[in-house]
């Protein structure tokens, strides 16, 4: 976050250390390239954020302006070890619970991001998920397209040197990318409407390997060092 | 459907008996008790234009023209028994799987619902997925509520005397309905969006225990005869 | 337990009340009924101990002396809803989780049992493990049937009074039973070994509609009272 | 298979290419590791007679003579990608479903094993079953330990220079071997009888990567070559 406030309305906690917000850099690799390269410190995103963001950034490069609904399922892993209700597996097998509708803390780091490309703060209405499945994150962003925006175009031209972004033909399925740092995004049209569907492994597109991958740019290493082969093959 | 031609769009099929068409009553209870009660020619609506419809009738009633931006998970069993591709358990277990995405065919009952309550046809932007579960539908349906519609009034005065649809506090879990006929309800506002999420039993309230509303309606039994006690305790 | 030191080995507890045991009946109805139906002090079995016996009662009833290997797979309502490690959704999720292997505290319940109809404690070998499912329990009994003796006659002859016990041809699936308060079994035989199957629901045969079906016998009602339907159609 | 009268017992087909057999050497590396390095023509065992075969072999190398009991649960990708009734996600999510008992055809290799080691053939009473997960393969051994072994000795000795064999403390979760080529074996003994399990990923030590091993072995690369790192993070 840039700004204390920001933090404490989402995380509803006083900041630490505020005098130091100023120096971080966001670490969503394929947005913010340029800065992090060249930063010393990086905060690294959210999974839901990575995922959301992979999907609707493109949109608001292109002037989209609008109502962005979201909804996303997040595996178990999300919440951690530390067993609780929701993660108790009589809770969760078989089930889909949907917890922080419309007030997901994560909605902080997008809208500043947002903020970065676009004057309008679009509508985002997010409805997070837990469901029965241990890794991945899911979302699909359903909006208007009365701007008549080409998908095709738009998600090829944001991604098309970003190496763990595939732009696959149709909607993606969530376990092709369980145990990969890639994000699939895949999208349907049908003159009124476009849906927009991500899929990432949450515990490494949208943790630890994209922070490997922050890393590899910050310290001039290849982006896709220590995460491309073959880890992903499994 | 009470026109050949809708029916052809929907399901790609010449109707075998078009002359029949208008003799038969939709059996959505909740919204056509009247006419249920009083044919013999009753037609069962599907699982996700069950609970869909649920979740977006009484906005419709209300006097809502907008956009409705609807997901939906369905556990297997909606399937049948039929093995194919994406009932195969190495492909479903931990996955979500979306399919006929902007173009599913409980879209033609759903519109032709909303045309019996409403002048101006909404958008409705519906995203249907498989789920890793058996059992179960869950809808969630996000929309900008930009006429102020309050939730617990609007399903309050939809529901108040129908036995099977529960107003809960909070988000309903899909499990919390497995093995019963109801339906529950719940939302989640913040001064601009509206989300509503609606689940039911795929098998029971999405089959065969509507079903068996209509039959108690249209042979004059009790609403719930055989339906709510006490197979719902399980 | 009869005997106070016998608790004590098994729960690593002091009995409470040591003065009432002598007054307690164990609870499985398909061997101790007449016991039931006159007594005022009940104690009804484990969910593993009633799925073992209703296996091996009736082999130690016809004069097995021998060695009897048991693997138990139990669902994650067996570990009641406080959230631990074991039920954890992450690790119980697509895994097999062995524990207590030779010592489960059911054994000791087993034996006494055993020896209200044996002189000679058979070896006892049972391997329990936690499984990826919520319901139900499975058992398998391993042994070299020595005796020649003939399953479909020894438990024809054991349970032919018993409503709740199906024996089934081949050998059970765990979710046959699960929603029900039936015992299924089933058995195969190669001429050397005998295996034996009983699927149960750990939380009505194994708990609560088996203290039900107690309560039936206790107080003169029909022992399906209250199970039989339409309960075990779902 | 060394003869064709044992093929045909245990497939029911005649063998297409008889002469060719005596050519074979069984592909179990850490049993047979001299004979694969200097073989050409390699048979790569079945995923349930590799776990079998690491529990029950050190204790035949040791002399023992009795009857192994044996449990064992599969994935239902050991059944391939062709849909099917056992596959079906309705029918094996939240189930256990046993097959083959006393009759599963991987028998045949596994006794051909054992009588390169021992003049005794031992009784194998084998249940097969079709478990609510993917990938892996549990197995567990039960057995009267009337010879007294001493487990920890028995499979360290067995075990020694075995890369991929890890003798774990207590009894090994299914999971933890997941993604990799590790076999994890784990046992129990209370002074009469001995357990021990062995699990694996099927599709990895139970095959291709077995297969890998193998072929790492014939050409003189690196046993553990393409296995070891990084995979088997996952």
């Amino acid at each position: 976050y840039q700004s204390p406030s920001e933090y404490e309305k989402y995380y509803r906690l006083e900041h630490p250390a505020p005098e130091l917000l100023s120096r971080f850099v966001y670490g969503l690799p394929e947005f913010y390239r340029n800065q992090i390269v060249s930063t010393s410190y990086l905060a690294n995103p959210g999974c839901f954020a990575t995922a959301i963001q992979l999907a609707i950034l493109p949109l608001i490069q292109q002037g989209f302006q609008g109502d962005l609904h979201i909804t996303g399922v997040t595996g178990s892993s999300g919440s951690g070890n530390k067993p609780g209700k929701v993660t108790h597996f009589s809770t969760r097998n078989d089930n889909l619970i949907p917890y922080k509708v419309l007030q997901h803390q994560h909605l902080g780091e997008i809208y500043q991001s947002i903020r970065t490309m676009s004057s309008v703060d679009p509508l985002l209405a997010f409805t997070p998920v837990s469901g029965p499945f241990v890794r991945g994150i899911w979302v699909s962003v359903s909006i208007r397209n009365h701007m008549g925006l080409q998908p095709d175009e738009v998600y090829a031209a944001a991604y098309y040197n970003a190496p763990f972004v595939r732009l696959v033909e149709g909607i993606p399925e969530l376990k092709q990318v369980v145990g990969s740092n890639f994000a699939d995004i895949g999208w349907a049209t049908d003159g009124h409407s476009l849906v927009v569907t991500v899929v990432i492994d949450n515990l490494i597109k949208g943790a630890s390997g994209q922070a490997i991958q922050n890393m590899n740019l910050m310290f001039d290493l290849p982006e896709t060092a220590g995460l491309m082969y073959p880890g992903y093959l499994l």
